[in-house]
């Protein structure tokens, strides 16, 4: 049934997810496209039209059912299914993605940590040693792991990559400043913190002038 | 010249810039759009598509220059501008983005940053102390400060985002994962971590049933 959905669509799901979540938190145990519309500054006719992609969830005059709502949504993102992570790179930014706890929540697993710096290796993170790297493929293979996130700088990435895919890794969650090379068979998904403050530049610098 | 712009194509922008700075870097001093389309695995007609928005920069015959080209692509995502910035969260995710120097090279000024946090108060990011929130608005009016980068919980974020707007920020780059309001004349660029998660999620629950 969801085979042919619009990037568009997909990319909205989350905030939807969200929003439920926050509802669902208060309490709210069912509510309308229309008010749904205004709380999230969307259309209802947008809404009504997203979730008819996955088969409405609507029933006429009464709305959404808040809790079935998020968990539909949720099952859509696979975020019932149980990932088990590592993370590559264990500086600033390895520990805060390390203790963001709703990661969990949504089913990604964190096992364990690596970093190449020698200096690094044996303190931990959320009660997690880190390893050095050449524990890498030993360590995956072992523990069932099927996903990377890489906080390390640009230049090791791309190798890093490459052992990570050989190894066996089905996603990696990439925030070096490259474009990784895998097989069709992995998916990435990069976060370029660079790229997002360009764009911010962008357009800071065109409404200056307009 | 630039004012109809696609998103699609302004979203393209940052990856030309860091293609085109690496080129440089090696010393490259022209390129044609075959062979940058091979090194960005696009394709030349997108590429010169993409640079006609901008009145084309490159010549029949000789390609492109890549000094040139660098420094174009620079001034239209407006990195010869100066930006004065603060920090408001200064735990992991803040060190982080403090102790990332390539955002001064593209003309965001790291100024200062904040906490509510008692205990964080008074330590220093990058030999910058650290201050409580109290001094947010004498700092902001005292030092010029144009721009804020938001890595607080989203408790806090929406109240935090008011008086920044109230005491004369311009752009805010959000890492709160709540939707910011603020006036049209305000730039925010939001990075969501969470649902990049969620996409990636998403992207890797349909591939396996495919």
């Amino acid at each position: 049934m969801d085979r042919d959905i619009s990037q568009a669509v997909i990319t909205r799901l989350p905030r939807y997810y969200r929003y439920l979540g926050e509802l669902k938190d208060k309490g709210v145990e069912r509510i309308s496209s229309q008010d749904l519309a205004i709380i999230m500054n969307a259309t209802a006719s947008q809404i009504r039209q997203d979730f008819n992609n996955f088969g409405g969830f609507g029933q006429q005059g009464y709305g959404y059912n808040v809790e079935h709502l998020y968990s539909e949504i949720g099952k859509i993102l696979g975020l019932d299914m149980q990932h088990h992570m590592i993370l590559i790179g264990s500086g600033n930014l390895g520990h805060c993605l390390a203790n963001y706890v709703n990661f969990e929540k949504r089913g990604f697993i964190f096992e364990g940590c690596f970093d190449s710096n020698p200096e690094l290796v044996g303190d931990y993170i959320r009660g997690i040693e880190i390893m050095p790297m050449e524990r890498l493929e030993d360590f995956v293979r072992d523990n069932n792991i099927d996903m990377a996130v890489i906080t390390i700088p640009k230049s090791g990435a791309v190798e890093v990559a490459k052992r990570l895919v050989n190894c066996g890794i089905k996603a990696i969650w990439n925030f070096a400043h490259v474009d990784l090379e895998v097989g069709d068979d992995v998916i990435v998904e990069n976060v370029h913190l660079s790229e997002s403050l360009m764009k911010l530049s962008y357009n800071w610098n065109h409404s200056k002038k307009a």
